[in-house]
């Protein structure tokens, strides 16, 4: 299959929630996440964090922790996404640049974990949140370019889906993302005008 | 010019803060931040607003309030993207989709401004300003398939650039990002293996 453009893709995402039985094969998804991987974040924080989830009583038990949507249940792969602030810190020496000296990836380090250690673990929590969409704008469109329709969603419960899949206390979940081959055309979509978002001075 | 797919804008794109002298045309400015006003976002309320900057003078008081950074400055178009959720409500009923009916057009935009209108001013800034991530990787990747590179940064005194601008007081600005012509290869992407941040379950 050949891949689409960066504004073929885009024209044609559209929320889809209803996909065929197509499989999608485990090489596909690592494909589309590594390149969901590529987003830049702050200090190449890479907060972000995948789980695919195919297993059907899993994803019946997410959908009861997402007001019943029938596409958690029913999608062949279902993304929860979040954000792992602590986790991130952790590993955080390995996303510096091997590019540099080590002195410099060290106190690059130590500069970045003292950075996110004087902020409350909310706020801390909702950067790398905010830095995590950023990562499922490029999955949603890898998705698009490699065949498959996307339905990112907000509406759920954030503490059950943590407590079902066993996350870290300090996870945030930006959105969970229900993929598939489309098996309808989904609704189009609608956006303002570009007028409406765009000046020039 | 021939368009990219999605994974050879993902893969092509780093930051770049060197840029040429070669003009970016306002058409391509406008069909970039067009493509990024295609990103979805909860009840499509599509927070997040653009102002291309092209005025020297302007660039010059913006690098000021970003430490500096030479590239605010010489960039040929430096995007300031904000979000505005005060004005994002304003103008909500347009949001709603034209194939509903009106009763529910109308039903929708109530339900969903005293959503927002329950929320505390910064707690409902701050969700404006983590979707408005999404937008800006659809906008990384349509300004890498038109021939630009960018440079996404965090580094900057909001309040500073607010008052420049005459931004809202309610504003937030998640990035700053700067686009031309690409003048140097800038510094290769490093980033962590795909199995530190999927797991399939």
């Amino acid at each position: 299959m050949s891949e689409l453009t960066v504004s073929a893709a885009i024209e044609a995402r559209r929320s889809v929630r209803k996909y065929t039985d197509a499989p999608v094969p485990d090489a596909d998804v690592t494909a589309i996440v590594t390149l969901a991987g590529r987003a830049p974040s702050a200090w190449n924080v890479q907060p972000w964090r995948y789980i695919a989830v195919r297993d059907p009583a899993m994803k019946a038990r997410l959908m009861g922790a997402a007001n019943g949507q029938a596409q958690v249940g029913a999608a062949p792969v279902l993304f929860v996404v979040y954000s792992d602030m602590v986790g991130a810190m952790d590993v955080f020496p390995e996303a510096t640049h091997p590019g540099m000296p080590q002195a410099a990836r060290d106190n690059l380090a130590g500069h970045v974990r003292g950075v996110f250690a004087g902020m409350a673990p909310a706020a801390a929590e909702a950067w790398g949140n905010a830095q995590t969409y950023l990562s499922i704008g490029f999955l949603l469109l890898a998705a698009q370019s490699h065949g498959y329709a996307t339905s990112p969603m907000l509406g759920f419960n954030a503490a059950e889906v943590k407590e079902i899949l066993g996350l870290p206390a300090n996870a945030t979940i930006p959105a969970l993302v229900a993929m598939g081959v489309a098996a309808d055309d989904g609704f189009p979509t609608h956006r303002f005008p570009v007028d409406r978002i765009l000046r020039t001075i």
